[in-house]
C-alpha cells in the first residue's frame, strides 16, 4: 500500500470487449432443470453437466469455448454451484459490512452503483480445472472437470478497498488482519464463505471487486446475481457468490468451506488421512493464487485431418493463464515427449492494468509441418507455459485429495487412420479427457476405464 | 499503492539475527588478489573463486553455507563482481536522484542514515544459481556457479519510495514508469544499470532499499560499499552495488547490461542467434522475480555413512527459496526417480513482513532409513519444492544460452563402497556439481567430462 495515490488513472473502456448482449442467453428452462430447485433459471443447453441434474456444476466443451474467443458470454461461461441457486431479489438485497470498522454498513444495490466503478476483464477458473485427469490416475473426493473449467468476462462493480473505506475500516496495527465472506448459498454444513488477508483486500493493484456486472448486463443467477466477489489472479473458489456479508476480522474466516475446501494436499494424504491428521487446518494448504497451466484446443478431440502429403502444415492452438498477475511470456510445444520444444506465437488480447497485472488468459498457436505429426512413432503433442517468474508447467502430475490445481503438461495423442468418409489416409486426434462422468473415448481414459466403446 | 498509511507497523528488531560482528571477516589480503585491482580488498579464503583470479565471482562451498545458519555472513556471502571493485569513500560518496521528480537531490551518506530506516532480513540469489548443471548439458555464456550462489542476510537502509518521495517524485499520470539505476562499477560497455517498474519501486510491501548495513555493520567492499539496491525476491542481478545514480523515466532503463544481462532465452537461442534476431530486445525475456528452487546439502559431496545395520537412520537436509515474497510451502524427498515423495518438515526462521512477504531462505529436513538408500538399484536422492501459488520445481532442466534460473529437480546418487579407512560398508554420495570451473567428480560433471581422476 502506497501513501500516494494514483490520481487520474481512468480505467479503459472495456466495453469493445462485448458489445453486444450475450448471443447466446437462453429464456428457456432446460427439461433437466425441470424438478429440482433451480427450475426458475435460463441456462444453456451446451454445457457439459458433471454432477449430474444438480446441483449445477458445468463446463463448456472446449472447442465452444474456444470459439467465443478472448471474451466468454456469461451463457457459457463454468459454474462451480454447491446447493440451490439462491433467488435474490435486486431492490431487497442487502450486503452488510461490520467487524473491524469504525462505521458498520448495510448497502443496497443501488448504493453499490452509485460509487465509483470498476470494469476490467479478468479469467476466472476452478481449481479443480483439468482434475479429470487427477480423478483417472486415482479418484480424489471432487468431480470431473476437464480443460474448459475457466472462462475470461468483463466484470464491473466496485473496488472491495472503496466500500471499506467507506466504513471505516480498521488496518493491521488495530488486529485487522483478514476480510471473510459469506453468500448465500447454503448448503447442510452451513452457508459457504471463506476470507483473504487484510492487504489483499486493500490493495489497489489486486483489483479484488463486488461485481454486479458481467460483460455489459448484470449477474445471472449462476454467477452471483446480484452480487459477487472477484478476485483476480486467485482461484475461483474465493470468489464467493451471493455475497452477502463481509466481516473485518482478526482470524481467518472460521466458515466449514474455507478449511474444508480448495486446498492441496501432499500426495499421501487420503481423506481419511485428512480428517484424522487434521490436514484442513494446517495453515500452508490453503490455495490462493493461481498457478501456470495450459491446454491444447486445436486439434479438438476425434477431430480428423487428411493428410495431403508435401508441405501441409496445420495450426495448432490453445489458451494459457497463470496467477498473481504474473503474465503468461512463452508456451512451448513438443512433438517428441519433451525433449524438444518449439516456441508458439502467443496473443495477449488484454493490456495490463494500470499497476501492470496481467489477469486474463491468452492464447497460442504453432504452425506444425503434418510430415513431422505423421512420421512418428507414438506421436504426441505436449504444451507447456512459462509465467513471468520463469515458474513453467511441471511434466507429471501430482495427486491429491481435492484433485485441485493440475497443472502438469497437457498432451494430445496423434493416430494415424483411414478416413472413414474417403478412406485415405488421416490423422486422428485424441485428448487426454473430456468432462464429465463419462468415459468419451480421451486416451487417459482409456488408459484408465478401457476402450470408450466398451462402456459408453 | 493504498491511499491508507500504514502506521503503527514497527520493523522487528532483527539485531537478534546477528548478535556479533562477522567472525569470518578477514583482514588480509588474498594472495591472489594481489597484482590485481582487488589488492585492497580483504576476502574469506574459502570462498570457490569462479572466474580465476579476476574479476571476483564466488560462492562458498555448500556445507560452510549451511553451516552458518540462517544467516550468512557478510565475509562467506556469494559475490557477482562484473570488474574491479570501486573505491569508494563513505564521506564523499554521492546519490543522484533525478528525472521525473520535482525536486533532483544529491545524498549524502549521512543524509540517508538520518532517514527513517527499515531492516529486514533477505535472502539474495544470483539468477546463474546451479548454472554449472546448463554448462554441463551445453555451454552458455556464463561461468559455473553451483548450487550456493545465494545468502541470506540482514539489511539495514532506507526505503527507496521514502528517498523518491523525498524528491518529489512524479506518477505514471504524468508519465514515470520506470526507476533506472547506475552503480559505480565500470566495464568496457559502460557502468552496470538496470530499472524496475515504478510501482514495484513504489509499493512498500515490495521493500525495495537502499541499504547500507549488511548483518549490522556498514557494507564490505565487495557487497556494494556504501550503498546498494536490495529487491527482496528478485534476482541479485537487479541490485545495484555502488548504487551512485537514480533515474525516473518514462522508459526502462537504456543501460547496456539491463538488455544484455538476465535474460531467459528459448532454448534453441544461441547467443549468435540472439544477436542476430534481437532476442535481448524482447519485452518478455527479462527476469526479475525469482522461480522457486531447492537443493539437498547433506548428504554433502563424497560424504561417507558407515552402514549399521538393521534400524539405522540419516537426516537429509537442505534449503529452498521462491520469489515474489512467496511462502514455500512444501519441500518433498524422493528415493526412486521421482514416483513417489515424501515430505519433509519445513523450517522458516524469518516471520512474514508486515504485508505477509516472505524474503528469505528456509531449510528443510527429512530422517530416511538407511536401509532405502542401501537397497535399491542406482539410487538417487531427488528434492522438489513448492511454493504458495502452487509452483513447483519442474523435472528437467531447460537450457538457455544465458544459464540462468535453472531449478530443476536437485540430484543426488548413492553408491555402495567399502569405507577407505575402515574396509566396512559404507554409503558414499556424490552431488551433480560442485562450484567452478574443474571436475570435481559431481556425477553430473562425470557424465560430462569423464572420471574426474582423470583430468583434475
Amino acid at each position: 500500500m502506497s501513501g500516494i495515490s494514483v490520481n487520474g488513472m481512468k480505467p479503459r473502456d472495456n466495453t469493445v470487449l462485448y458489445k453486444d448482449k450475450d448471443p447466446l442467453h437462453q429464456k428457456d428452462i432446460d427439461a433437466r432443470d425441470v424438478g429440482t430447485p433451480d427450475d426458475w433459471v435460463p441456462r444453456h443447453p451446451d454445457l457439459v453437466r458433471l454432477t449430474g441434474r444438480h446441483p449445477f456444476n458445468v463446463e463448456p466443451p472446449l472447442p465452444a469455448l474456444m470459439e467465443q474467443g478472448f471474451i466468454t458470454p456469461a451463457s457459457l461461461h463454468y459454474v462451480r454451484n454447491h446447493g440451490a441457486v439462491p433467488k435474490l431479489e435486486w431492490d431487497s438485497f442487502r450486503l452488510s459490512i461490520d467487524g473491524l470498522v469504525d462505521a458498520p454498513k448495510v448497502f443496497t444495490m443501488d448504493d453499490l452503483v452509485k460509487m465509483p466503478a470498476r470494469e476490467i476483464p479478468v479469467t476466472l477458473v476452478c481449481a479443480g480445472n483439468r482434475r479429470k485427469e487427477e480423478n483417472l490416475r486415482k479418484q480424489t473426493i471432487g468431480f470431473n472437470w476437464g480443460a474448459a473449467g475457466h472462462a475470461c468476462s468483463v466484470w464491473k462493480g466496485v473496488l472491495l478497498r472503496d466500500v471499506l473505506l467507506e466504513c471505516g475500516v480498521k488496518t493491521p496495527d488495530d488486529g485487522a488482519n483478514h476480510v471473510c465472506f459469506v453468500g448465500a448459498e447454503s448448503m447442510p454444513k452451513g452457508r459457504y464463505g471463506t476470507s483473504i488477508n487484510w492487504f489483499t483486500a486493500m490493495d489497489p493493484a489486486c483489483d479484488v471487486m463486488l461485481a454486479y456486472e458481467q460483460n455489459g448486463e448484470r449477474l445471472t443467477p449462476d454467477h452471483g446475481y446480484p452480487l459477487r466477489l472477484i478476485i483476480p489472479g486467485y482461484i475461483g473458489g474465493r470468489m464467493i457468490k451471493w455475497l452477502t456479508e463481509i466481516s473485518v476480522t482478526e482470524a481467518e474466516s472460521d466458515n466449514f468451506f474455507h478449511f474444508n475446501d480448495n486446498r492441496v494436499l501432499p500426495e499421501h494424504v487420503t481423506a481419511e488421512i485428512a480428517n484424522a491428521e487434521g490436514w484442513w487446518y494446517k495453515p500452508d494448504y490453503i490455495i490462493n493464487e493461481l498457478n501456470i497451466n495450459s491446454a491444447i484446443a486445436y486439434p479438438a478431440h476425434q477431430e480428423l485431418l487428411p493428410l495431403e502429403g508435401d508441405g501441409q502444415k496445420y495450426t495448432v492452438k490453445g489458451y494459457c493463464y497463470s496467477g498473481g498477475g504474473r503474465k503468461v511470456i512463452r508456451v512451448e510445444l513438443s512433438v517428441d515427449g519433451g525433449e524438444n520444444w518449439t516456441l508458439s506465437k502467443l496473443t495477449h488480447p488484454e493490456k495490463p492494468t494500470e499497476y501492470g497485472k496481467y489477469w486474463c488468459w491468452c492464447f497460442w498457436e504453432l504452425e506444425v509441418d503434418v510430415s513431422e505429426l505423421m512420421m512418428g512413432e507414438n506421436t504426441e503433442l505436449l504444451c507447456r507455459g512459462w509465467d513471468a517468474a520463469m515458474n513453467r508447467q511441471p511434466e507429471a502430475l501430482t495427486w491429491n485429495v481435492m484433485g485441485m490445481m493440475n497443472n502438469s503438461y497437457f498432451r494430445i495423442k496423434v493416430h494415424r487412420c483411414l478416413h472413414p468418409t474417403t478412406s485415405k489416409p488421416a490423422l486422428r486426434f485424441q485428448h487426454p479427457t473430456l468432462a464429465g462422468p463419462g468415459n468419451f473415448g480421451g486416451w487417459f481414459e482409456e488408459l484408465s476405464l478401457g476402450p470408450a466403446e466398451a462402456k459408453s
